[in-house]
């Protein structure tokens, strides 16, 4: 049986020296100091998380969570609940966003299903880690059992611990599951305390009818079980989902097992804010990857400190603006450790 | 001898019904409509460029344009000026960031020398098409005479000609030249009506002072030559660079032969901007890659009328900020041509 003390272990920490010297090193780079703007940034910090000069990001690994939500009976979603399903099948077949992106990252694609109402069936790259058939809905109980967020938890644990057996050396997280955003803004709403009404957004397409029913919808469910919700792991029992869950557990695993990690956008931030509040140094760990046109994402991301990387109105999710930013974070690292210093190639310095 | 006829020779349209029929492909990807933001935009643009639903961008040239400026003696820039042609070498040998940049996008470079002071000699992968031994100091003088104007636009010609002719599907132009944010800076004021003060930055890294001194410069420049610059080519002449005008013939003459092209920072823009100006259609071949951190480059960018695609606070030029650029038109075409569509994976639709 899964338990929850691991949530408290340890998160590493980067390698406070290496950080320095990878910011000296970018000084002699053939280039005016400062020029590459957030590259060298993203180098630095990289050198630091990898613990070496020699840093590496051939190995991309990318887990897609998928799952059902109770509170799609509520009818929050723009499309059909049967949809989580047929896309674990598109991302199987290769068909999906995430599954071209991965493809053309040259980066290892796993999709789990941690809990779909309709079964995938035994699918090539799929695991199926089902913790139940969809979450209750939130709206009227809590989302899941003490038990069942232990499992959801440890299903995204695991998964990063299979990346690692892999010799992963960046983990990029993405969602799954119709009627997510709704779960993912209770989440937001329960750790900033905000009402609905400000960060609920459109998710895959709501009319803004849609939009003013979803957010009394959470709202509601936000009121009941307002007593439960004392600590974040009551809050993501009480409004979460399975999927964010586990992605909760895979950012704070990789942060205690020191490998860094790009977070997508609302679902996933959802889940990221959730880690940083059990354990603030996993900002330590990660990237953000873009600002999401989902217009409660801009609170989250400040809430989570650290300044996404790209603004290009996406609102996907399935980790597509994560995958995205990698060849930022490959640029970065490409002219970080191949670009000549100013010795090297004879360049004059700065007068 | 080289004229400026073909300055006006008429612009390639894209393709209208390429244009709608890619939206209309979009639509039915399988994700929720728009939620892949600016890349559904970039390949929708893309296939009408390039007249064709299955748009490649596997062949991108990057033409490195170097040459120096007159201007330099005065104190305007924070490098000396032998450090354009030591870059050239630098580029020659694959240690600056838009060698390794290139290298990590399987892009082939080019780097040609318009017109540097001291010439690198016989380097594999530099043409030497030197106009002149830089440009005469536009304080004092027009940077160059009519004759070399033409001659330095045509060499731009000529590189994305050489480019044509390996089948590249995307152009990149990248700079390099001592003091050449002074020209650039120069050319903006003159074609926006604007002071000096109010577009003149640090460039490599010049302090308070430094900018003051630069801007009163650049003033007097723009005073002593105002009753010549009554046309965009006597700009170019009066108070440009070689490579700048060597950029402006390039991204013209991509224009003309239907040729996408995504312009860097901001030497890069004031080319763009004075090719804009020739020609205003020029603006259906261009992206624009990133907002520069010299903070001149927002009027440039608004002037251009392109939205930039990154904000990163780079500004080293040589064509690193188009390059870092490159991978995302690379998912917008990747997800464009090898998505399924919900009627292929059989996903249900929005409700």
């Amino acid at each position: 049986m899964s338990s929850l003390d691991w949530l408290s272990h340890a998160v590493t920490t980067p390698d406070e020296r290496l950080l320095q010297d990878a910011r000296e090193y970018q000084l002699q780079l053939t280039k005016p100091p400062g020029s590459l703007g957030r590259l060298e940034d993203i180098a630095v910090r990289l050198s630091a998380m990898q613990g070496t000069k020699a840093i590496k990001l051939d190995k991309v690994h990318i887990t897609v969570f998928a799952a059902d939500h109770g509170i799609a009976e509520e009818g929050v979603s723009a499309f059909p609940q049967v949809v989580t399903t047929e896309m674990i099948k598109n991302f199987a077949r290769g068909g999906a966003a995430i599954s071209v992106m991965a493809k053309e990252l040259g980066a290892s694609l796993e999709v789990v299903d941690v809990g779909s109402v309709t079964p995938a069936g035994d699918l090539p790259g799929v695991v199926d880690n089902r913790v139940a058939a969809g979450t209750a809905n939130m709206a009227k109980q809590a989302a899941m059992s003490e038990t069942q967020l232990a499992e959801a938890l440890a299903v995204g644990k695991a998964a990063v611990q299979r990346g690692i057996e892999q010799g992963m050396q960046l983990f990029i997280a993405g969602d799954m599951g119709i009627a997510n955003t709704s779960a993912a803004t209770a989440i937001a709403c329960a750790i900033l305390k905000q009402d609905a009404v400000t960060l609920a957004g459109p998710g895959t397409g709501l009319d803004q009818d849609g939009v003013k029913h979803k957010a009394t919808v959470i709202q509601s469910a936000l009121q009941r079980h307002a007593a439960d919700m004392k600590n974040p792991e009551d809050i993501l029992r009480c409004v979460g989902g399975f999927e964010i869950a586990a992605m909760c557990g895979a950012y704070l695993y990789c942060a205690q097992q020191g490998v860094p990690f790009i977070v997508d956008g609302f679902i996933a931030s959802s889940a990221a804010l959730m880690a940083v509040t059990l354990q603030a140094n996993v900002r330590d760990w990660l990237f953000m990857a873009h600002r999401s046109a989902e217009p409660g994402h801009k609170q989250m991301v400040e809430a989570i400190g650290v300044e996404p990387l790209l603004d290009l109105g996406m609102r996907l999710g399935e980790g597509s603006g994560a995958a995205t930013a990698v060849p930022l974070l490959r640029m970065a690292v490409a002219t970080h450790t191949r670009m000549a210093t100013f010795a090297e190639a004879g360049v004059s310095e700065k007068q």
